[in-house]
């Protein structure tokens, strides 16, 4: 048995659930904010979203998108355009009534009935309508096509049960809506964006991701095709990280987007929208998180390496922080994965020790301890977060030359965002099964293969109707759902092994979240 | 008479508020989006918003705050607490009172009545009530302290009447609050953010302004000390441009904001809040603006140099365009105002001289035009926003080599950045009249002084009470308001211009936004 002692109170394999709250605390990233289904996000992690927003905003900058900005409020009328949409959403919309407060009499204040709002507003669950009504505007002829937009911003979906970063009533994403000419244009746009979140995720979260198509039931309310790009978590549970959505002419025909194609003639755009949201947080603690709390990729931690000199409130404290700061100047002047290294000196007050653990806990990828004899020695006590414990069950220090460390640390960075990459991507491959061929077979595997079973890759005849409602209803029964038609998965050949009839695609089936 | 054909419609010097739709119109920076009082932000107002909020953010960061994210919904009750700050805000506050939305029959939608909120969420107006919510769980001892935060969001005030940029119903700010032992670290903070308003505003917009204390009238509600940041826009009037508010005990006591102090006893914190806006876009038309549109001082522009190759869509196009590309390689690797060079090749379909009068109404600051004949000459026609004319009339080319083109370009930058702060400043202080000693002098000098009067620096009692409900009183009949009275004026001697009593500090009087 390991002698570990772990920096959280409860471990991965013992409840998933009451972990991923632990490390959203310990880390100090977020907490309910005592505002139903909101949360507050602290620092460290809005820190890490604001890693995410820069590189991720780069990619959309760099596939010809502007960034802009639309009113949060959306006339309820906008939705009766696109019955589908409305249908999708109306369940959880936060609908702006009034626009005024007075005192009730009794020192309380309540919407003032004389402010009442002729027209009721949704605060905007999603942008496509009132975007829509822009693009109206906006788009006259071929020649403003294609158009590309982007923009950040919070939405709202009433939700009745959240979970932090997963599901909350209010959430921070990116949501972009671009308009075509045609639909080969706009279908090979969806799936542009959806390959620019197959490399965000993959390549800044370092969070290993199936991309495909959902199936019908699964599309987003509007949409002639959903894609998305899923991600195992390490329950075995699958996180749809990201969406896009070819939207054919639906929401061009309910905003009038119209444009003049080469002809002359008059016809209706074919549309697109895509987005992330900060769930993506949650999707890099789940990914990356261990039994010490959490692990942030370096691409996109917001302090790359800690560097904590071991204070004694003593006359060599001064010498001890200009030792540090030797290492922090050498560091900030080196780059790792295309960006200068970020690196903090941490000396505020508190036991180092105590001040380690909660660095190992927020995940900082490089830790560096400093105290009088490392200084002596010319040396620093380093700890790499992704191999934090030794084999002897003590924390894995090394003890590189201080000049050597700086030298070492940039190039350290970009193992670390590799080794992440690739035991999560061993972790997933590992997690997904790919000989399953009956029905029985699937619930077997899944009744047998432990409480974080993973996923299958079966085969199905693409069923519709209510063949499709009873596929729906029969997964259901086992909480699972259709995760995505993967990208590149091998062809099917053989019987569909819900319907029996000829099989025509392999999808992912999994739990999710 | 000037023979010049401006390129926009409107003269400043007609119709000031025409001739600022006309630019954000001609610019292409934001429109109406038919919700009441929003405004959709287009790409380039939103590109200037964006390097706004990086050059501050980074000033943000660089003095200790952290960003994070507070809900966008604040219950009722949080606002019944501080009895000044509801009375400040209540009239114009967006109520959330349902979360769901169902039929009504008629094939339209309402607020499901099973769906109404036991306690209506307001949207938030400013967010020091949600904040010392998370301040009074997150402080516990002095050690906690100074506690520095700092958001980035959207609010809302329900504005009646609304200007774009200016003054709209939803708006996108950033939001500082502070907790700090004592009054005098309080006091200290909220003159720092102040400073780094002024640094922003003057380096970064290069927008002149006067920092000074808002007299006791103008307090944002709930505020001990409310100190502002005044720029004159070129029609003499004030743009209140940002805010930095010393809170006391207020807002503490309204949430439980306590710690324990070095003795060991329990306190209330001291807080401080501090806020800018999307109203500095407006503060920067207003300031550099001219009779042809926008001029964005290099420091916060999208593009700041952008490169037209006179395309004629023969054989000759793609050396244009290689020969453009040498200059855009070479500029892009060099730096100005301290980063890259931001450069656009814009190759988009559209005749040159079109194309050429769309960037000088966004305001680009260096424009390069590139004909057939340029390149056999080795040479590039080169316009410089700030000085667009020449003497006879026509636009002021410089015909300089290429490669002297992409080596003085950086140098050119930050001369425009200096000669529109430059300008801005003279303008202001020939406009700032400091030889007004008595009331019928104040109003003589407003009478008389044109449409736009500018300002007036006076010396007040600084009465309080009915006397200073009578100044404001007379000052509103004239349509005018005490700005603040800046830091660093002069002394006071003699008489108070409204009251008579001995005055003790001057104050800026004019017309405001």
């Amino acid at each position: 048995m390991s002698k570990i002692r772990h920096a959280l109170n409860t471990r991965r394999a013992d409840d998933f659930a009451q972990w991923y709250q632990e490390v959203i605390s310990a880390a100090d990233m977020a907490e309910e904010s005592g505002v139903r289904g909101c949360m507050v996000i602290k620092p460290w992690g809005y820190g890490i979203w604001e890693r995410i927003q820069r590189l991720l905003d780069a990619r959309i900058k760099a596939t010809g998108h502007d960034n802009c900005y639309f009113p949060i409020f959306i006339p309820l009328s906008n939705f009766e355009r696109e019955a589908e949409h409305v249908e999708g959403f109306a369940k959880e919309m936060a609908v702006v009534t009034h626009h005024r407060l007075i005192a009730d009499g009794e020192g309380g204040l309540v919407p003032d009935p004389e402010a009442k709002l002729e027209e009721p507003l949704v605060v905007r669950p999603t942008s496509e309508t009132i975007i829509g009504d822009a693009m109206a505007r906006w788009v006259q002829s071929w020649r403003d096509l294609p158009l590309k937009l982007n923009q950040w911003a919070n939405v709202v979906r009433w939700e009745m049960r959240t979970r932090m970063f997963l599901r909350t009533s209010e959430f921070l994403w990116q949501e972009g809506h671009t308009a075509h000419e045609n639909a080969d244009d706009a279908k090979e746009h969806t799936l542009r964006m959806l390959e620019v979140y197959r490399a965000h995720a993959e390549d800044d979260l370092a969070m290993p991701v199936v991309a495909g198509e959902k199936p019908e039931h699964e599309r987003f309310p509007g949409a002639v095709e959903t894609w998305s790009i899923e991600a195992m978590m390490q329950d075995g549970k699958a996180l749809q990280a990201g969406t896009s959505h070819y939207l054919g002419t639906n929401f061009a025909q309910a905003a009038g987007i119209r444009y003049q194609n080469r002809e002359g003639a008059q016809e209706l755009c074919h549309t697109t929208s895509w987005g992330v949201s900060t769930r993506l947080v949650g999707g890099v603690i789940m990914t990356h998180g261990d039994d010490d709390g959490l692990r942030v990729p370096p691409r996109i931690a917001p302090w790359q390496v800690v560097i904590l000199p071991m204070l004694r409130d003593d006359d060599g404290d001064a010498a001890l922080i200009e030792y540090c700061e030797g290492l922090r100047f050498a560091l900030a002047s080196q780059s790792a994965l295309g960006e200068p290294v970020r690196v903090l000196l941490d000396d505020k007050p508190g036991k180092a020790a105590a001040k380690r653990w909660d660095w190992v806990r927020k995940g900082a990828p490089v830790i560096v301890e400093v105290g009088a004899r490392d200084m002596e020695g010319g040396v620093v006590s380093l700890l790499r977060r992704d191999r934090l414990w030794g084999e002897n069950g003590k924390p894995a220090f090394q003890s590189p030359a201080r000049d050597e460390a700086a030298r070492a640390i940039p190039a350290m960075l970009e193992e670390i965002q590799q080794a992440l990459f690739a035991e999560a991507r061993e972790r997933r491959e590992a997690n997904v099964a790919r000989g399953v061929e009956t029905f029985d077979a699937l619930k077997a595997f899944f009744a047998s293969n432990g409480r974080y079973p993973g996923w299958v890759e079966v085969q199905w005849s693409k069923p519709t109707g209510a063949a499709l409602d009873k596929v729906v209803a029969d997964l259901k029964a086992l909480k699972l759902t259709v995760r995505n038609v993967p990208i590149g998965a091998a062809g099917a050949e053989g019987a569909c092994i819900f319907t029996g009839e000829p099989a025509v695609e392999r999808v992912l089936i999994g739990k999710a979240y």
